[in-house]
């Protein structure tokens, strides 16, 4: 009863993402969208999109775990708008201690299981970790492009700082990055975005 | 390019299972959650909680897929509060037709196999369906219990109720089902829950 009484605990706490609120529009643009929901949204993207690795064998299962457990630390260290360069230089020592406390609340052997997705995913290195970093950028850029641009235009942001901050994407999904090429293409022409 | 455009544009749709609105409430009361949320607990839920099924052999990736697709017919559908009996019995027709309509925004393989899943959600006969279904139940009880029993009194539910509608967990999780029957009758102690 002890262990079902830890991973009791974890899913009560895990209830608190649903409140970290994103820079992030829903696409009708009524609301910020928060952090449950986005990491919800580009795990279902995660079985639509996986066919975009350029990986021969892909193991898309751990490419949705990874996914599914990427943001838990936002619990404690809030989410960090990728555009604020201050806030990121902080970001990494704060999330270190959010996964120490977070995944320290499950039963030992799932704590280093959840741990192993989350340093897998921020460490860029595996195909999956690739394709799930990419997923994790695509989606705010969809968001932000279907609810007129909303999030670039509250910030100011321009094209180069989206190309530039996104370009690891070139590396997850070299195809979806085009279409992301195109779909920034539009938002200018469209004056959503800065050139 | 195509395939691409019906698989983004199905993304697109995805967004507006945030604005689906649940009866249950977040743990802190601070307001009702909506079905993107609940399917990355519940999903998350299934990583931690999969040691509880009571098949020797599960596939929990097929659980954890069967979780993030079972709520995507309530776009069209809407919640149905599972304790409205008349709602309850409208509910397959109309969610018959959002599957289709839906997941036929998918390429034709794609709309096969997400179809695939939420069928065999739907269909309670696979290991992999009966834990889905038992932990799309656990989940509101939790919340339920953790926000001091805000739905539960909002619709003046009893806790034979509660037990009657969720018994389908004891197929799933039988173990989680007996930490169930321990939950309802604390909530009933402390008044939370009509006996």
């Amino acid at each position: 009863m002890e262990r079902l009484s830890q991973q009791i605990k974890f899913i009560c706490e895990l209830d608190k993402l649903k409140r970290v609120q994103r820079q992030t529009w829903l696409m009708d643009g009524r609301r910020q969208e928060n952090s449950a929901e986005h990491s919800w949204h580009i795990t279902v993207m995660a079985m639509v999109l996986a066919e975009y690795a350029p990986a021969r064998e892909l193991d898309l299962a751990r490419v949705v775990q990874m996914l599914l457990v990427h943001d838990i630390v936002e619990i404690d260290a809030g989410d960090t708008f990728c555009y604020d360069t201050a806030a990121v230089a902080y970001q990494a020592a704060d999330e270190e201690r959010a996964a120490e406390r977070l995944f320290g609340l499950l039963p030992e052997d799932q704590a280093e299981y959840f741990r192993g997705l989350w340093n897998e995913f921020e460490g860029h290195e595996t195909s999956e970790s690739l394709l799930a970093n990419a997923l994790d950028r695509l989606q705010p850029i969809l968001n932000n492009y279907y609810s007129g641009g909303k999030s670039w235009q509250i910030h100011g942001i321009a094209k180069d700082q989206v190309r530039q901050r996104n370009r690891i994407m070139g590396d997850g999904a070299p195809e979806l990055w085009a279409f992301v090429g195109d779909l920034l293409q539009q938002a200018v022409d469209r004056g959503m975005l800065k050139d």
